[in-house]
């Protein structure tokens, strides 16, 4: 039988065995022929890659983005800049500088080709599929054990295939795509998935319209996205001047998948994903009217020129609302040339906008902070509860043609209402077929001769990774916290410019863990950091940004054992990788029965943990006993047994060394 | 005899009394034309003009700015910007959206009018002394009190006549020419001066180039700088589209300046402001070679057409060194515009420029700070330390052209090097003739009528004024600091991207009082808020920014007296409005003898001070009795003794009312 886009992927970057034997959801070794970092988790990648002492990036490429942390309040961000240009240097990464533009659509513009894998610290990072990619997000340590040379496992995915038919209908984008699929499906839709979309409405497609879906394929919990590497995928590289590195890469006539669906796009409307997640998708007829306070466009998950350019067309000869802030995030310095080559930013700009640096900005709660209580409709991947830097706001997803519209309005406005109020046409902006294209601010690698002489420059707030602990047979756990259903990693570990800066620093970062859930969380974790605690969650804990400081700090902090319902994939490795035990209620009962500040004994659990699945534990407040399960592999296992993956691999290199 | 232009526009603003009884260094009351306000002093000024409650703005226009906190890290700035546009709404001033620009410069062009007086709570509002007007820095206090109609009160200043002769050699422009007036006469040179630069020199010099000496004569200490109107001036207007403003205003034939001064520009060279003071003048061959981490374009030391055009064109096709940082920040969206449409930001963007959003940022250290230990060099007004954001900070003030010379090499660069270096010619860029004027985001004030309907939004982080105790008679006082001379405002009540959110904020912004210079201050304070302390200083304290924060903060702190060998004439005046007794050593020997931790006793000190200029003072550790003086008009005096000049204001209107 023929094979789909994934699994020709798969096949052909299986580390060992042959693909005929892999069964979906058991481990697969996968060879990563690229990483992708940026700065929120790469000082730490480049931290960890130090500590295995590997003096030269093993990977095909290696790209190393500054795109996350730019605002430089004080000596911390530029001190991780400066460190991740020497660490760039010395490990044979290239650099992509402070102000170049936002990781995954320069990565795809620079370095994407068909037909390669990518692992990436960040969890936008399947959006390379958009160009025949098989592109995954991880926690750093995972992404420092593929720069060492290592294969990265995951359990095999199901493959879904999604089929496009028809054509987007005017007023209609590739976000009101995705966000259908978010109203079908939820944040938790795609998890254990890998999403293939096919079929004739991939020709009214563009790459970076496809990008647009990849990326937020991870809101709705999936492991990737793929898009076939098409005659589309041949003229956007064409466009970058790369086309020599076009393959083609589609499914077999004869290719299969393991789940089915189909999207009629001429059926679609425009579409908003109410405050405070992703997976809250409605028309945008059903809110519109609403006052706004800020439109904002740009981020990886609408970062194409026709995005920008569709929201000039729109705002084009006409003055946004004077209550609206009407932030515009150029995606990269090349984009920024070309918008102002075409004269598109000239009608920004003149329309009201505030032309802000390239780079992830707002979006990741680096400035842009929407006031308090007001509505802000914004073209980014998600809105998760306090994400913009406002607690309790209230954030709505929208495709860039609705911002536009409601940036002019003052109210969140379906953009077909456009045709009647400013009697406009649809814009339908298209990329130019010659743009400028920009590599200057891309630094290559030195050569392993030249890396020589390069130093690591280590400031102030770049702070050596603790060690952990070895996980101990028997102890008492105090349940500090009790979480519901999608707590995700900005609840866990906020981002945010008062937050992020610390990203090389856990001790100090740590204090900042479940700020926006329990105040008291830190002060309440200090008090048991010696004798650990435990955390209770429900489904899908961990969803969202792939930040593994959501695991490292949470472990400084103290806590030992996770029980939830499920675990969202990334986190679940983050837990693992730094040997916090993560287990899974059986029953919804053993989750209800259990209280924040009751008293869990664990007894023999080593033992427990190496002998089977099962784990039993005892509730000394309410005298009851528990069995829930693990599903950890046994290189997961040797981890929390051994009290993180950085302690494994030490051991591994010494007996090497040895 | 005749008049100079200073002497000209006091006259015709004097609010009673004739010119001809006017002595220098006695009060007199000037009649204010225009106000301006930005955000981080505006929601002050906002919060008092409501205290007041007086309606409607009484000048012949007001204008409220929003260039300062644009980061927006939470709720709190965007908070700030809608009170600030509801305030403007209901008391009828204009309403500069955020990201439209730097005040300074978007006034001169908007809203300047040669002839016209204006008082403006940002120390650098001479700068409209570019164009004919007179032009002052005050405490936003004294701005409410301008927008209440009230004349302002001044020590009539000495006129300082600074002839320019010869003509700008390649390489050299206006920073440089304020540079050498800050290697002649340091930050203090100025006091109790307005300058007024005259001569064949100024065919040379644009509106702009004026801008950037007139703006940094507040780096001189000097109360304002006047340009004569010519030719010039009508040429700018008519660009900006506004000729019909244009009045001629030169001094006469005879007349006389109380001191002369004459540079000759043709044997100028650039110039560069060492750390960490404007006084700190050298040529820049003098520090050339130093590795930089930093170039920094804008703010309103540079904001001209041409300060952005010069930078562009000379790394027009080239690289930026890899590891500087070159931002730049536009002065406002129409230079934005301009700059696009004459193709000079794509030569930045090219370059490598981080293009920011229009308006103060870096140069008031919201973003963009330098890292640890590197060297930043700006084309910025001040450099006192800390003032970027990092501690311990290496700023260097420099023209646009010693700037993008020092950003291709990577060190400090003298620009004529470049004529070596890459063969390259001055570029010599000027404005074109023909600008896109935008005053789309400038919100125009409602009508009176139509103003009735809106209501203030105050969003929680907009805290009301404390009231402030009338002077007590007698106390004893510890001395909680001691400091040496030259003071400045951002040490006193730093501002920055963690601090400037609370300038709406009393009781929190004064955690941040002294914190540069003493980090136990506020703890120390705490412990003496009820009984009161005093603190001591050299001479020239308080210099730099108007920020009436640095006088209201340490009052809510429990400051009562400040024993200083002379003080800036702004914060001066800040301590008197807000009930803060300002003394003054009459001999180097008593601040000798005084330590930080003595006790000082005060008795009977209301009659002291009502009675004559001298205060006897006792200093109980030492046994000693020092002798001060105090040098408080019978106006200032009222407000001391009352406690704030809310006080006493409050009290006139209960009696007009009564």
């Amino acid at each position: 039988m023929g094979k789909n886009v994934a699994e020709k992927l798969i096949d052909s970057h299986l580390a060992d065995g042959r693909f005929e034997d892999v069964e979906v959801g058991k481990e697969i070794d996968l060879e990563m022929d690229q990483t992708l970092t940026q700065d929120a988790t790469g000082t730490m990648v480049m931290l960890e890659f130090e500590a295995m002492g590997i003096p030269r990036v093993q990977t095909e490429l290696s790209a190393q983005y500054v795109d996350h942390n730019l605002i430089q309040s004080d000596f911390k961000n530029p001190d991780d800049h400066l460190f991740l240009r020497s660490a760039c240097k010395k490990f044979g990464a290239w650099y992509s500088r402070p102000g170049n533009g936002v990781s995954h659509p320069v990565h795809q513009e620079r370095f994407g080709e068909p037909g390669k894998t990518l692992i990436g610290s960040d969890s936008h990072s399947p959006a390379a599929g958009a160009i025949g990619m098989l592109a995954i997000g991880a926690g750093g340590l995972d992404v420092a054990m593929a720069m060492a040379g290592k294969p990265y496992t995951i359990n095999m995915p199901e493959v879904w295939g999604v089929k496009l038919t028809g054509e987007l209908p005017d007023w209609v984008s590739a976000k009101d795509v995705i966000l259908t699929m978010l109203e079908r499906h939820d944040v938790d839709g795609g998890v254990g998935q890998i999403i293939e979309y096919y079929g004739p409405g991939l020709d009214s497609l563009s790459c970076m319209d496809r990008h647009v879906i990849a990326n937020m394929g991870t809101e709705l919990g999936a492991t990737s996205t793929v898009f076939p590497s098409d005659d589309e995928v041949r003229a956007f590289l064409r466009r970058q001047g790369r086309e020599e590195v076009f393959e083609e890469i589609k499914a077999d006539e004869d290719a299969d998948y393991d789940e089915y669906e189909e999207i009629n796009l001429s059926e679609l409307e425009p579409k908003i994903a109410k405050p405070s997640s992703p997976g809250n998708v409605v028309p945008v007829r059903e809110v519109e009217g609403q006052e706004i306070y800020q439109s904002y466009v740009g981020s990886s998950a609408n970062p194409g020129f026709r995005d920008f350019a569709s929201a000039a067309e729109i705002v084009d000869g006409r003055q946004v609302h004077d209550r609206v802030s009407f932030d515009v995030n150029p995606t990269s310095r090349q984009i920024l040339e070309n918008l102002m080559n075409s004269g598109h930013l000239q009608m920004l700009t003149r329309a009201g906008a505030r032309i802000h640096q390239a780079g992830c900005n707002g979006c990741i709660g680096m400035g842009q902070a929407p006031a308090t209580g007001q509505i802000s409709v914004r073209t980014v991947p998600r809105n998760f509860p306090g994400r913009s830097g406002t607690k309790e706001d209230a954030v709505y997803l929208v495709s860039p043609e609705t911002a536009a519209a409601s940036a002019l309005t003052g109210e969140i406005t379906d953009p077909r209402d456009l045709a009647d109020l400013y009697d406009m046409e649809y814009p339908n902006a298209e990329t130019p077929d010659q743009i400028s294209v920009n590599t200057d601010q891309l630094v290559e690698p030195l050569s392993a001769e030249e890396a020589k002489n390069v130093d690591l420059e280590k400031g102030p707030n770049v702070v050596s990774l603790p060690e952990f602990e070895p996980l101990q047979n028997s102890f008492d756990l105090p349940v500090l916290l009790k979480v519901g259903d999608d707590i995700s990693t900005d609840e866990i570990m906020p981002a945010g410019s008062r937050i992020l800066p610390y990203r090389s620093n856990i001790p100090k970062i740590s204090e900042f863990v479940f700020e926006q859930v329990d105040e008291s969380f830190f002060d309440r974790a200090m008090e048991h950091q010696d004798n650990g605690f435990a955390v209770v969650g429900g489904t899908n804990y961990g969803q969202g940004s792939s930040r593994e400081h959501a695991a490292i700090a949470p472990r400084w902090l103290g806590t030992r054992v996770k029980i939830a319902k499920s675990y969202a994939r990334i986190h679940r490795q983050n837990l693992a990788n730094f040997g916090i035990l993560p287990l899974l209620f059986k029953d919804d009962e053993s989750y209800d029965s259990i209280d924040q500040g009751d008293t869990l004994q664990f007894r023999n659990l080593r033992e427990q943990v190496q002998s089977g699945t099962d784990v039993e534990l005892t509730n000394a407040d309410k005298d009851e006993t528990y069995v829930v399960e693990h599903d950890l592999s046994d290189r997961e296992l040797k981890m929390v047994l051994e009290g993180s993956q950085i302690s494994v691999v030490k051991k591994e290199f010494a007996g090497v060394e040895a």
